[in-house]
Order: C-alpha cells, then sequence, then structure tokens
C-alpha cells in the first residue's frame, strides 16, 4: 500500500509493508495550502510516481485534508458513532489518478465537531480495542473516545493555535525567550489551570501579573502559558471524557507527546505514548476494510 | 482642575469643575507608545497648554499608563486594598512640568494582578460607596469589588484582546463578515458559555463546527465568538466576584457597556451602566483627597 498522510500544511507519503509498517517514507511541505505547480496530480506524482512504477498496481490510500472541501476531491464525513468498517465503505476516488480518500467523522447534535485525518490515527493506534481514549495533541487538539471498537464522540481544543496566537499577537509574548526555568514554569501553569476553575481569559493575565510583581521569572512566562493552556484542556476535557479504567493515548509528534504526558502526570492522570505509525498502520486497516489489500488480520 | 485619561493608545484631556463635571475636552491619538515628536512635554503642552495659560494655577493630575515604567514617571503602584484617600497620598510628581499622576493599585498574594487607570475610574463611578462591584469592560477588562469604601480585589481578563487576537490571526475569522444574523448570534454565544463548564479552547472550536454543520449562519461566527468570551468572563468571574445584593456597575464605552449589559442579562443578572465622566469625577475626587484643589464635598 502506498499512504499519504496528507494536511494543510504538510504532506508525508509512506510505503506500508503488512500490519502497517512503514518500509519507506518521504515529506514535503506541500500541504493543501501550498502545493507545488501542477497541483495535487504533480505533488502526488512526485511522492508517489517512483513506487508506484517499480511496484504496478499498489494500491494508493490517503488521509487527512486532502478529502476536505479545498482539497483535491472532497470526501463526505463518515457519521460518528464510525468504526473502521464504515470508513472503509465511504472511500472517495480520485478520477484517474489511481488514488481514495480517507473520510474524516463528524459528530452531529448539540455539540457537533469534525474530524480530517485524526480518525485514521486512531484506528492505527487503537487496532481492535473495543474501549479506549485517544488524545492527539497540536495545532487544534482532538480527544476521541472509542466505545464498541468505534469512534463514538470527540472534541476539539484549538490548544496550540490559540497558544501561538497569543504568543505571537498579545502583550503576553512580549516576554524574553524561554530560558532554563522552562519546564517548571510549564508545570506551574498546568498546576494553575487545573486546580482552579478560573475561565482561560482571567489565567491568561495572569501569566503577566506574576511576572510584573516578580513572582515568576519573565523568561517562564511563555512555557506557563503553555502549561496553562494544556492544563486547562486537561482539566475540562477529563470531566467529559475520562473513564475510569481507560488509559489515555497519546498519538503525534514525539516531543508534543511527552509534554502532554508530563502535563497528565502533574494532573494525576497515567498517560502513554503510542508508538509512532499511526496513521499508516490506520491507513493500512481502513484499505484491509475497504477490500484494496488481502491477508493479514483487520 | 484639569484631567488627562492616558494610556496606552490614546490620551483625553478634560478641563474639569466643580464635582468632578467636565467643562471641556481634548482627545488625541497619542497614547504612550505613539507620541508626538516632542515626546510627553510636547503633547502634554499641546493639550493641556491654552487652559494652563487661560487659568493660571489650575492643579493638573493625570492617570493610566502614563505612570507606568514605560510612562512619563513611574507612580508605584498603590497596594490593594486601597481608597480614594491612599490614592491620593502617593501621587508622582513630574518634575518641572506641573504635573502629578495617578499610581495604579496592585493586589499581591497568590494571584497577583495590577491596573493603572482604572482605579480612577472606579473611585469616579462609585463615588462614596461602601460596597460595590465594578465591571469595566475592554482588552483587558477589569472586575473590581469595592469594600469598606476601598478596591479590595480584582481581577483582570483578556477578553478584549483574545477575541480581537483570534478573531485577526486564527481560523475563527476566515469566516464571512457579521450579518443581520448578529444579535442572536451574539447571545448563543454567550448562553453556550455561560451555561458549560467547559474550558475556552473547546468552545471556540465550536463555532466553526457549528458553521460547518449548517447549525450557525457564518455570518453570525464572529458574533458567537464574542458572546462565547463574555460568557466565559461573566460565568467564571461571577463565581469569584458575585455578591447577594450588589448591583455590577459597568464603566466604559457607551456600546461596550451596552453590549456586556445585554450579555449580563441573559446570564440573569441585573447590572447598571455607569453615566459617562468616570475619569473626569475620579480625578477630582483623588485632586481633592490630595488638597490639590479645595471646596465641596469629596
Amino acid at each position: 500500500l502506498i499512504g499519504l498522510d496528507w494536511g494543510t500544511s504538510s504532506v508525508r507519503a509512506m510505503l506500508v509493508g503488512a500490519e502497517g509498517r512503514v518500509l519507506a517514507e518521504k515529506a514535503q511541505p506541500w500541504g493543501i495550502t501550498r502545493l507545488p505547480e501542477g497541483g495535487f496530480p504533480a505533488a502526488f506524482a512526485a511522492l508517489a510516481g517512483e513506487w508506484r512504477s517499480a511496484l504496478p498496481g499498489l494500491p494508493c490510500l490517503a488521509c487527512g485534508m486532502v478529502g476536505s472541501r479545498q482539497g483535491w476531491v472532497e470526501a463526505p464525513y463518515c457519521e460518528a458513532p464510525a468504526g473502521a468498517d464504515a470508513i472503509a465503505a465511504m472511500l472517495a476516488e480520485v478520477p484517474g489518478a489511481g488514488l481514495r480518500i480517507v473520510p474524516g467523522v463528524v459528530q452531529r447534535g448539540d455539540r457537533p465537531d469534525v474530524m480530517r485525518g485524526e480518525e485514521t490515527q486512531v484506528v492505527g493506534a487503537l487496532g481492535d480495542a473495543a474501549r479506549g481514549l485517544a488524545v492527539l495533541p497540536g495545532t487544534h487538539s482532538k480527544w476521541v473516545r472509542v466505545e464498541a471498537g468505534r469512534i463514538a464522540g470527540f472534541r476539539t481544543f484549538m490548544t496550540g493555535e490559540v497558544f501561538a496566537t497569543l504568543r505571537g499577537h498579545t502583550i503576553l509574548g512580549a516576554f524574553a525567550p524561554e530560558t532554563a526555568a522552562e519546564d517548571a514554569a510549564f508545570a506551574r501553569g498546568v498546576l494553575a489551570a487545573h486546580q482552579s476553575d478560573e475561565g482561560l481569559a482571567g489565567l491568561l493575565f495572569s501569566a503577566r501579573a506574576l511576572v510584573l510583581t516578580d513572582r515568576l521569572e519573565p523568561g517562564g512566562a511563555i512555557a506557563f502559558l503553555s502549561g496553562l493552556l494544556i492544563g486547562d484542556e486537561i482539566r475540562t476535557a477529563s470531566t467529559a471524557f475520562a473513564e475510569a479504567g481507560v488509559v489515555p493515548v497519546l498519538i503525534g509528534e514525539a516531543a508534543l507527546c511527552d509534554r502532554y504526558r508530563l502535563a497528565f502526570d502533574l494532573c494525576g492522570i497515567a498517560a502513554r505514548v503510542a508508538p509512532p505509525g499511526a496513521a499508516a498502520a490506520g491507513l493500512w486497516r481502513i484499505a484491509r476494510h475497504a477490500g484494496l489489500i488481502a491477508g493479514g488480520s483487520v
């Protein structure tokens, strides 16, 4: 299988072997908003062309924003609760390209939400588990509850985007750059938010006030801010998502997952980090369900 | 009295008569970060020179960021609890300029906070009241509790700055401009945040998800976002600041105060809007306490 994890700002192509193992990998900054000349077809050819010539007949499957309305071909959302089988039944075909695209998942009702790409990582990281809780930190963090082996409910937190925006465009970012005090300040921020039921808008100013009153090193203010946001996410998400006996599984970039695991620890919650390769494993499982590849267990 | 309300982005000079009535007024965009050529002395001369020549001997008193470390002369903070008398005892003099500056107020302890300028508005709007709650909406909203006629405790919410930043620099601002659906969407946002104990980072994404699932008009998304932020501020601040029998008094720009009063209404709290002139009244009261002017009741 040739798998692509094609997001807003970058794309990763993977040659995927049995059980979802990654045999080779290429990455480009060709997210759907910054394609090279020639657009999607040219990017796809540059990424997968060589593998396709060498191994003719390999199925190609992509997940992520490439299936959004702004993507190559829109893959309409699969409705939650959604298992790998339901997702696999709704692949969208890119006409003439030899590529299929995994749909995102939509949650309807009073608290609607959407995902594109994360469903594949959850399917890959949680495998056959009947119950689970996946946490995918990032620009838009997702908390995803799995029940009866299906994505049952989820919620998006704009933690990463809010952090980057506040750091870049408010008085909170006017502090000195990070220093050695970083880790302690991060922990302080996590605990301040986790132990308080104050709103974020009030907590945020405390970062500045603590510095002005000499209770926080200016160099630690950014880490404190990061801690506040992650602590607030864990506090509020846990209320809705935590379940006795279910260990949250962190999926994503290693350094960010480690930061979240530390924050979970500080909040008294044991979380584990999923091994790398969740997207590849998810694409492989979905391709199996869709009958694109044979052999091995689903 | 010649009074100046001198902030970060603008300055207002007022000729203040008995009981704090504003007899004449001049405004310039000469906040402390954007002074005209000649700096503070030139700005002060351009604003107050004519009045000072016509009415020699009039005392001059300024409040706001002009007294910060980045201002003309630093006026060290007065410690809360702080009444008009304690504030008046700590005026800073600008050498040779014939101008005094009102100090800000600092709250120490585990939840430190600071204000500069708002203390004067609170003194002006609440007058002799022994107990009260002032809410000053804006870039950095302040909730200020008055006990025994003094500023006893307060908290800053970065509501306005967070709103402007999110609208300008995140996917939430990518929606269509405001439309007629605005007021209903604002109310929906207020209620969504007030009735939920979810964190802001989760609520924020709901603005986007509601649009994507056709449950919110794209044109109402910005008003919904504004409602979410103000509703979250009222929910979390009320927990700490609401007291039975104390009516919150809104101080500030009329349109913004009206928006907050509507939000308070939606949250089941009756608030009233202070008449204009809070800064002038506060400067007059502080000048009386400092013995700069005589006559009339303090």
